[in-house]
C-alpha cells in the first residue's frame, strides 16, 4: 500500500519551506527565482536569474487560434469555472504542442553525437527538434535573443554548442534550416542543468498565465461556443 | 455561429504582441511582470511590481497533501505525462481550494459595507473568507508581511481598510479571528485594481510550478498508487 | 486527517461487489441496467430499464460542432491520448452545456409549485429549464417520443406532470414553447427517483461513447488544430 | 488553416443521425448497442451484443482506492462540479490504468507470432499484457465466465487463440500465469473486430458510471480532503 506521502519539495503550516528554503524568505524572491528554486532544488545564481525569466516571459503567450487556447475557452464556454478552463488548456499541451523543448532536451542530453542524431532523425524521416520556422529562413530574431543573452550571461555551454552542430550538420545532410526558439530553449536548460522530464513544465508554467487571461476574456462572451460542423456520412 | 476567435490579449508571428507590447519587449520583463501585464493590460509600477511578486512566491507550494498536490500526483502515477498531471491539480483547485481569494475580493468590491457584510455572513452561519487560522490566534506572520511590505510600498488602500473593517466588526459582533494570507491578498490585489474574476487565476499561476515540482517527484515513484479502502456494504 | 477511503459503492479483489451484487452477476446484466444499479443502489424494474436505455441512447452524440467534441478533438490535437482527450471533452459539459437537466430536477424536487417557478424565472428574466427549441415550435419528436414511452411504460409520474404544469403556466404568462427533451429527462428521472446531483451525470454517462468516438476519429487527422484568430489590440 | 470540423459519427438537428442511424432509431437500442454502433459504424449482431454487454458491465467499477476513483474524488473535495470530478479520474486512466487492454490489443494484432512476442517481452523484461494476477494462479474466474461467454456464443476465434498461445509459450519459457480480465478482453475485442487503438476507450466508457457514483458519494462528505504528508527534506 502506497499511501505514504512523501516530498522533498515543500511542507505546510507554521514552520512551511520550499526546498528548505522558508517561505517567508521565499516571498521575498522574485517569482521566477521562486520557481527556478521549486525545480532545481537550488536558488539561480544571478545570470541564471536573468536567462531564466526570459525564457519565461517569451513563452507567456502566442494568440488565440492554437489548440491550448481554442480549448481553454471553450470549455469555459460551456459554463465552467477558471481552475476547469485553465486546467483543459493545459491539457492541450501535448507532444504536438510545446514537446519540441522536452524532446530537444532529450537528444541533446543524450549519449549520441550531433552526427549520430541527425543521421537518425533522416533514416527515420522525421523533423529534428529545434530547427526549421515557418517563416524565418536566415534567423529567427528570438531564438538570436535568448542565445545572444546566454553568451553575454556566460550560460552558453555544451548543449547550444550541440544544438549549432545538429543545425549544421543537418545543413550539410539536407538543408540551411533556421534554429528556432524551442532549439535555443533546449540548449540553454541543458546548459542551466535542468533535466528533459522538466521541458513541458517549462512550458505550461510559462503558458499558464496567458490562458487565464484569455479565460477570463472569454468569460465576457456569450456561452457555448459552436463551430460549424459538417456530417459526411459514412465512409 | 461563433467561430471568430478575437482576442485583445495575444497575437503570433513576426509581429507578436501581448497586450499592445512587442514580444521581444516582454522577453526582458520579469516574468512576474509579464504576468501582471497579461491580466490587466499595462506594465505593473516599481511598487506594484514587487507586491505581485511577494504574493506569487508566497503561493508556489504548500505541502503534499493537500487535493491539488494529490491529485496531479495520482493521476500522474496511472501512467500520465506532465500535462495531464498537472492539469488534474489545477482542477482540484475548486470553490473549497483557493476559492476564498475570490470571494474574498468579491466582497471586498461589493457595494456592501463591512457591517452589511458581517451580518449577512452571520445571519447565514458561514465563514467570512479572509478571517481564521488553525494555527495563530494573534497575528498571522505571513499576513502581516504582506501587509507590511504593501504599507511600506504606499500599496495598502480602501481594500485594506475594508478588510480591517470587516475583522474589527466580526470581532465586536462574535469573536477576534487573525486575517489570514487569502484576506491580506484579497485586500491588496483589490487594492491594485484587479477584479474577483482574476482571484482563482493568481491562485493557479502561482501554484502551477509547485504542480510540476511534485509531477516530476512522482515520476520516480513506483506507479499506480493505490490508498487503502474499504467497502462498508449498502447503508 | 479523512485519508479513509470508504464507499458503499463497490469492492475490489476475488469477492468484488457494486452495490451489494456481486461483479460475476453484474457481468450479467445490460449495460444500462448496471449503471441504474450502480447510481441508484437497486436493480431496475422492467419498465425502468426500457426507459432508462432510451433516455442514455438518445443522447450518445450530437454533431462535431458543440463545446465537448471541439475540446476533446482539440486536446487530441495537441498530441494526447485517449483518457486526457475524452475528459477535456467531459470538462466542457457544465452549466451551459448539458446543464438544463440538472436545473430542471432541482426545480421539479423543490417544494415551489409551477406557478411559484414561472413566477420566479419570469421575474430574473431567465430561461426557464425544459422549454423552447431552436426549430420546433409545436412539439418537439423526441420529446413526444420520451414522453409516450413514459406513459406506455406505466412511469409518467408527477415531476412529468410539474413540468407540464411549469409549461401551461408559462403559456398562460408568456408564450407557448415546445417542451424539449431536457425537460423531458428531468421530468423522468425525477420520477424514476433520481436526484438532481445525478441530472450532470446522466448525461456525462451517456455521452462519454460519443467522446471516444470523435477522439478516435481525430487520431487520423493532422495534429495541432489551429483556428483563425484575430488580434483586435487593446481597447 | 484546419477549422474544419467534419465528422462521420453523428450530425445534430432536425435529422439527427448516429453513423447513418436516425437518432430516433438510436433511441430504440440497448445502450450497449449504441456504444457498438457508434465505435464500430455498424450495429452489433445478437450474439455480439450479448458479449459487448457482459464486457462493459463487469468494468463498471472496482473499488474505492485505485487511481482514476482516488482522482475524482479529491478533485470533488476540492469544491468542484460532477464533470470536472469525472474528467479528473478519467484523467488517471494513463497506461498504467488500464491500459493493459489496448497493449492487449496491440500485440494481439501485430504481425508478431505468439512465439516472438513472448521471446520480445521476455528479452525485454516487461509484463506481457494479460498474464498474471495478484490473487488466481490456476484460474480467474471473471476471466473464464467471458471466455466461456464467448465460446457460447461462437465469438471466440484467431485473438483469442492466439492470446491462449501467448500463454502457452511463456508457460514452456518461464512459468504459467492466469490469463486477466485484461487478456480475455483484449482477445475478444481483437476477434469482435475492434481496432486497439478503442482500447482505453472502452475501459473509459465503461468505468465513467462508477466516476459519477463515487463523486455523488463523496458531495455528501467533507470539503477538502487531506492526506497525511511528510516532508523529508532536500536529499
Amino acid at each position: 500500500m502506497s499511501n505514504e506521502w512523501k516530498t522533498s519539495i515543500s511542507s505546510s503550516g507554521e514552520d512551511a519551506v520550499i526546498r528548505g528554503e522558508e517561505l517567508e524568505n521565499v516571498m521575498d524572491m522574485d517569482f521566477a527565482d521562486a520557481i527556478f528554486l521549486i525545480l532545481k532544488g537550488e536558488k539561480p545564481k544571478k545570470a541564471e536569474s536573468k536567462m531564466f525569466k526570459t525564457i519565461l516571459s517569451g513563452a507567456i503567450d502566442h494568440g488565440v487560434g492554437n489548440p491550448s487556447t481554442v480549448s481553454a475557452r471553450t470549455v469555459q464556454s460551456g459554463g465552467n469555472d477558471m481552475n476547469t478552463s485553465v486546467a483543459a488548456g493545459i491539457m492541450a499541451l501535448g507532444d504536438a504542442h510545446g514537446g519540441a523543448i522536452e524532446e530537444g532536451m532529450n537528444i541533446l542530453q543524450s549519449e549520441k553525437s550531433a552526427i549520430e542524431i541527425v543521421e537518425e532523425y533522416l533514416e527515420e524521416g522525421k523533423k529534428i527538434p529545434g530547427l526549421g520556422h515557418k517563416v524565418y529562413d536566415e534567423t529567427d530574431p528570438r531564438t538570436e535573443k535568448i542565445l545572444d543573452r546566454a553568451e553575454e550571461l556566460g550560460l552558453s555551454g555544451e548543449y547550444v554548442e550541440k544544438m549549432k552542430a545538429i543545425q549544421e550538420r543537418f545543413a550539410e545532410e539536407k538543408v540551411r534550416l533556421v534554429m528556432n526558439v524551442d532549439g535555443a530553449i533546449s540548449g540553454i536548460m541543458s546548459d542551466l542543468g535542468f533535466e528533459p522530464e522538466l521541458g513541458k513544465g517549462f512550458f505550461i508554467i510559462a503558458r499558464t498565465p496567458g490562458l487565464v487571461a484569455h479565460t477570463r476574456e472569454e468569460m465576457d462572451l456569450p456561452d457555448f461556443r459552436r463551430e460549424d460542423g459538417e456530417y459526411t456520412g459514412e465512409e
